[in-house]
């Protein structure tokens, strides 16, 4: 449980929480004295809540880790990313959209190239593009194994995804990469006697595969790594006692929500209007919204500041939606930095907004920007404080001790 | 040891320390820009020591975690209430002035309604009033267990206070209260076989209990919850080197002084100045005092901004009497937040001011209220680092390595 002492102190409520991510929200100035991507963006419906309600900065994993986008997620949602590990095969297959439940097995997987002795000459077969790599995944749907069944999925250029179910897999597999070039993949190799049948059953695929793949001239073999199961995390019911939605156009976050027992919401279109449409139509059912904006990520890594103020701007001209919901408690933040001027993700803390209109006691902050959240009431703190934060204000708390 | 690096650093020093506790000191603005208790209260002291001194906002027991007045406190002396737990029959006991000694065991007991079926048809006895309790309380204390001795005192209404004092008792004991009606009371029974003795000698002072009840109306019956013992924590003595002395007029606060080994100092009256006397008295006799103030609290419970306030300004009007004793360090703050607009106890960070002439680093903030505590150097921080804080000042701890 993330937080041991909540669940005996939770109490029926009717409240509703928003919590609003802009993924990669936090940004740098480009020039000395220059605004950050937020400071640049006209954003008048946040500055309005943030004269209302409390700024602060958040770190997501650790002061100076730069958080992937799932520990950043489970990191907002109370899990700590070191505690709560989810294993990359898993990360990955949720990424694209894959279903990977209890006692499913979930791998990474790399196309390479082999030379003539069947040894890797390069990791990533010389990083095929993407509309190269696609049609071989297709081809690599076909490999069955006896006894279970598999999924694979493309991700992106040389990598992929796969899963596979059956009974009584195990996922203390070594990675078949071995890490350098000049010697072939390994096979896979069990950890624990108990995971000797499941490597059997990969060995079994991966040979299948390699036939396939055989006539490629760069991606001739593959590799598989980070094999995983559900991490079976407690869900946001058993922590929170929340029946929690999550709206995300992005298979990542979807997949990220679902692992903490999130209901993923079904909806068309992909702006924040159709996002936040979205949310309206299941306003009655839950009780906690999770609502992800990706394009601010995007946007940053492609370097484009101007792109992710625009980004920030809509969603901001987008805000009354939610507002006129009447929310008990809404929370506009980031899962990480993305500076447009780095075009990555970055260890910066993540401009944090809270507003509770009932119990919050404001501070004297009156715009939304890294800055502002620097002087906020709410200071630096860990993402992590977020959820019991919100369920303070939601009055879903009792009191601890007499 | 609530730090274990401490006690090796401790070195001897004549200096004092006073910690002034106002009980549910946070407050919040009635609406919407104005001010919170604090901040309406007229506090020139105050303010000239927060001029002087270093403000912050501390977190008594976790973000978003709405504390008890008894961890309240430990937290505050440094105690993480999540790690030393006090019982609940304990901290209502000394709550009412009953000493708890190592090895007596306190319960909270409830007068409840039986029916015709010794089936309970009320828990709380119709909720009877305190004057209707406390004469059967009277009659309560007459029951004789043989071996050991029994306390009883009346709390609130239907509720009163247990302890029994005897050799080789075990407070390993499950509740009597079943938690709901139309089924008898469960006799006390032992979790563990050690207890087993004395669940037999609380059933019988049930059985003799119950036999003086029987008359009553309403209150015909009883349940006894919460059995515990004294908890035995580091002393102020072993963890910091301090003779402490604690000052107050509730029961409550004296117990829980007295559970970390602090003096309790008798004294007659009720006002900050009676109780800054009576600190006056044994000035030389102790180098840490712990000052409580119960009235910002009992203000803020019945919603009264403007009485809570006036509370405020009554103590900082007696506060020359403090500074006329030259204290090394003087921290002024509360043990949680009770906001007259709340009614209640609240998770809301808690305003912290920090004096020490001879080693502060000042701030820039020159009045104490929420708002400029949120902008003190001191940030927000754990409660829990009070003590750590004030033994640095205090000149009492050595340099940790070479």
């Amino acid at each position: 449980m993330p937080f041991d002492y909540i669940p005996p102190l939770l109490q029926d409520s009717s409240s509703k929480i928003i919590l609003l991510v802009m993924d990669g929200l936090g940004g740098l100035p480009v020039k000395p004295g220059g605004p950050t991507e937020l400071e640049a963006a006209q954003t008048p419906h946040m500055d309005q809540l943030a004269s209302e309600g409390m700024l602060g900065l958040t770190t997501p994993i650790r002061p100076g880790i730069t958080p992937g986008s799932g520990p950043a997620h489970l990191a907002l949602f109370g899990y700590d990313p070191l505690e709560y590990e989810i294993g990359r095969g898993v990360l990955e297959s949720v990424g694209v959209g894959l279903k990977v439940g209890l006692g499913d097995i979930a791998a990474r997987g790399n196309f390479c190239t082999l030379d003539e002795n069947g040894n890797i000459s390069d990791r990533r077969a010389g990083r095929i593009p993407t509309d190269e790599a696609i049609p071989l995944v297709e081809r690599l749907k076909e490999v069955k194994v006896p006894g279970v069944t598999t999924e694979v999925r493309h991700v992106k250029e040389y990598r992929f995804a796969v899963v596979m179910r059956g009974e009584n897999l195990h996922p203390d597999i070594l990675d078949t990469d071995p890490q350098h070039t000049g010697v072939p993949p390994h096979p896979a190799v069990a950890q624990l006697p108990v995971a000797e049948p499941t490597a059997v059953l990969f060995n079994q695929w991966i040979a299948k595969a390699n036939q396939i793949l055989a006539g490629h001239q760069k991606a001739n073999g593959l590799t598989l790594r980070g094999f995983s199961t559900d991490p079976n995390l407690p869900t946001f019911k058993d922590s929170y006692g929340l029946n929690a939605a999550a709206i995300s156009v992005y298979p990542m976050y979807k997949g990220v929500a679902s692992l903490v027992g999130m209901q993923v919401i079904q909806f068309k279109g992909e702006t924040p209007e159709d996002e936040f449409e979205a949310l309206k139509n299941v306003w009655e059912d839950h009780d906690f919204f999770f609502i992800h904006i990706k394009k601010t990520d995007s946007k940053g890594e492609d370097g484009d500041f101007e792109g992710k103020a625009k980004i920030i701007e809509g969603v901001d001209q987008a805000l009354p939606q939610l507002l006129g919901l009447k929310p008990d408690v809404l929370i506009i933040t980031g899962d990480h930095s993305t500076p447009a001027r780095m075009k990555t993700h970055s260890w910066h803390p993540v401009p944090f907004l809270f507003w509770a209109p009932a119990t919050i006691r404001p501070d004297d902050q009156d715009s939304f920007c890294e800055l502002a959240c620097g002087h906020g009431s709410l200071g630096n703190f860990p993402a992590l404080n977020t959820i019991p934060l919100a369920l303070a204000h939601a009055g879903r708390l009792e009191k601890f001790g007499a």
